[in-house]
């Protein structure tokens, strides 16, 4: 279950990415890698969960302590210029939403007891 | 860009489910597309991002007018069968959060603009 981000007591913060892959990805990968690298090692940062379809299209959930954790992310310098290169090259359209996670359940292990 | 889910005004909440596939999925695609146009049918439902890649990892996102729209949605009783069902056979394993977003961007077309 290592795949799944942690579940620290609420509240705390998602960064919901959505997008839609480009078909020019060249670089794609390394950037991507070195990002969430980088996210890792900021204050605040509590995990991520991410996937993509065949058909390009992704979803990447970061979670974080605070606003402020997600704000120092965004002035991170490197994460800019991976932002103005990544946002234009390898993404033909995105949302992202900041959102503060109020309550939460995982499962199904012990689904029934909660029942 | 009909694909993504729409980004009314702000406040709005987010149920964002993470969820591992398990190897039985019988029944599952005709449950999960009822279980979409059942949301779609309830009062406050504001649209939904999914995803799912090639290792059975997805994140499916619902956006709901506030609390009471996802507790209606919750105890609909075609909403739980499919619940008992489905979280029982279909997933290895899943996560649950409930968000309320406060901000949102899209891009990146006018990206530039609002730099």
């Amino acid at each position: 279950m290592t795949k799944f981000a942690p579940m620290p007591e609420p509240p705390y913060y998602a960064v919901i990415f959505a997008n839609q892959a480009s078909a020019d990805l060249s670089g794609y990968d390394v950037m991507a890698e070195a990002m969430v690298a980088q996210a890792s090692s900021q204050p605040g940062f509590l995990g991520i969960d991410s996937t993509r379809a065949g058909d390009g299209f992704g979803i990447t959930i970061s979670y974080w302590k605070d606003e402020t954790s997600i704000r120092n992310w965004r002035d991170n310098l490197g994460h800019m210029a991976a932002q103005k290169l990544g946002m234009e090259r390898w993404y033909d359209h995105y949302t992202l939403r900041i959102a503060k996670v109020e309550r939460q359940y995982e499962g199904p292990e012990g689904r029934s007891a909660r029942q």
